[in-house]
């Protein structure tokens, strides 16, 4: 923990953010159940250490409800199905609620057929994927979460914002070993990455960000004058385009699929930002996939297999000798487990900001 | 094309080399039906440029078959199904008639419903990735495949080789326009592509390759010391515990799903190199999936979306003027479409390989 860090943070209770963020989801028109729901998944972001999709976010829902683009009593409905298959119409809902209601979906059809696999459109944002990939885990199954976003990143030889951070997180169960958690975006640095570092007034690494003109750039700020984040890879010699082929696919699943808006026409989070014109489909869009580890092989022997995978990578030689190699999941399931005793810490100006929320809406906070 | 390309290759058309190759499967045993299937999923790889996984590698596979390690007419089987999953054990035959079985598997259970998704143990290296999942696109149909493979790459932190290079591959349908083809290997670099460099004794790109003490490198011969290939990303600072999760994510769906061998004890391609030790399944591991576009929406609806979403992408403001945004598949295309008519570049080493296999075994060159 760094000096500017401790100078400018202030530690909350789970439950205290909890609550507050609850009754906020109730003051905008949520039910009780959708509030609570909304609430968990929101923060399990914080309690993960993903700062930047918390409920640093809240405030961002509520301006979204407040111009009418999120709709807060939506009647979520499957619009077409398969034994293996569903897509489903958010009703402009918040996605917080929509994607735990489709993950759902992906699991049942997954105890019928061994695999089922939801497609969603006319959706919002829904905090972290992990959360909704993770929702497999109870049931012995492989999960899988996806979502578009707001356009901020620029494929390959391209100076135009055409793709969001699209992330992909797969999650799969292991025996004594805790899970396998991989929720990445698919560009070199996830936005909330570049946040941190526009707070501290700090340069980025090369290959994290690109100017207006499509040239390398260290400037945090460079999204704010029409630059770029890049696709994992960073440059062509580097891989970039396989990072924008990833962030294609998980556009092209959630929302080509699904018939919600792709590409540049994905609506932005901001809801001071104007719709795009023009736009193909409904909302944003999402993709679940649950897969029965038994419709594979028995769940006892996939997991001693799991086991041993995870202990071998774990126990492998590292270039430094007080390094180890991590298994996806590992920093934010250790995190979660000092935040959930410890509490939330919040820096000042997101603190700030809930405050006058509360103010604004009659919630003490 | 520079000087040192010209110097040392010649052209052999397509026909010719599929008439070779398809002799050589027969001598060693492999059925006619298998031997041309073989041989067109061997030949897509050069037809499509990627000369690291054509024909150049047929000698490697009958040195495979020379230590009773592939065997050329194995009894293909399907060990445990649910409608829309299935592990086939491929009895230690070739991967290039494996996995056009196990994906042609994958497509009829999508079309009872909706999506199919097949694990495969006991196989060897499948080609190219692209060949098997484009076999969903005349169904209507989206496709994947991958496979896990020899070690070669080091995760995070690693001196250890963990991880082959992991291929995922991802096909999706359009209308007017050609089909989205992204096969793309985990790492920063394929291997093939190190291989160029070492026959041109050039130096790789910085973040490609790391020595045997996991200290960065640029020397394409650090593998033959105990260097490893980076995972895509490079380092973690640029996300390369990401290539490494999406490696460890094709490894796990690959191998432990299906009971094959994963992470260190996957068996190496060339047949000097002695099989690991205490190896936890069967051969290599793959895995495939189908998904009809009409589970989700109609396909016409899907493919004029495809079809929107291809053009604005490749109509994308570019850096340079002279440069385009690529649709992930267009180069191989457009390779093939070169190849299949003018006939398919072999550097001389490679051709002087082949008539020495062909010397051996009786079949002229």
């Amino acid at each position: 923990m760094n000096y500017f860090r401790v100078m400018s943070e202030k530690i909350f209770p789970y439950q205290h953010l909890f609550n507050f963020t609850s009754a906020i989801f109730r003051k905008i028109g949520c039910s009780e159940e959708d509030a609570a729901l909304a609430s968990r998944v929101l923060l399990s972001a914080d309690l993960r250490g993903i700062d930047s999709h918390g409920v640093a976010r809240l405030s961002g829902y509520v301006r979204l409800w407040e111009v009418k683009r999120i709709n807060s009593a939506p009647g979520i409905r499957v619009i077409h199905e398969t034994p293996s298959t569903a897509v489903v119409d958010g009703d402009s809902g918040l996605g917080l609620v929509i994607a735990p209601f489709a993950m759902q979906l992906a699991i049942e059809k997954a105890k019928q057929v061994g695999t089922g696999w939801v497609s969603v459109q006319n959706s919002n944002h829904f905090g972290i994927a992990g959360y909704h990939a993770m929702m497999a885990l109870e049931h012995d199954m492989i999960g899988m979460a996806m979502t578009n976003a707001s356009p901020l990143v620029a494929p390959t030889f391209s100076v135009e914002r055409l793709l969001g951070t699209n992330p992909i997180c797969v999650v799969i169960p292991a025996g004594e070993e805790p899970a396998f958690v991989a929720d990445l975006a698919t560009t070199t640095a996830a936005n909330g990455k570049l946040e941190i570092l526009q707070r501290k007034n700090a340069a980025t690494p090369a290959g994290w960000v690109q100017d207006k003109k499509g040239q390398p750039s260290t400037d945090a700020h460079i999204l704010k004058s029409g630059g770029a984040l890049l696709p994992l890879g960073g440059d062509r010699e580097h891989g970039s385009h396989k990072g924008y082929a990833l962030g294609a696919v998980v556009d092209i699943f959630s929302a080509v699929l699904s018939g919600a808006n792709y590409g540049p026409w994905v609506p932005p989070f901001p809801a001071y930002v104007p719709m795009p014109t023009g736009m193909p489909g409904k909302g944003i869009g999402h993709f679940f996939g649950a897969m029965r580890i038994d419709a594979f092989r028995p769940a006892k022997d996939f997991k001693e297999n799991m086991d041993k995978w995870i202990r071998r990578f774990r126990s492998a030689k590292t270039v430094e000798a007080e390094q180890q190699v991590l298994i996806p999941g590992d920093p934010e399931r250790i995190m979660h487990k000092e935040r959930i005793h410890a509490g939330i810490p919040l820096v000042n100006s997101v603190a700030d900001e809930l405050a006058a929320l509360g103010q604004k809406l009659g919630v003490s906070f």
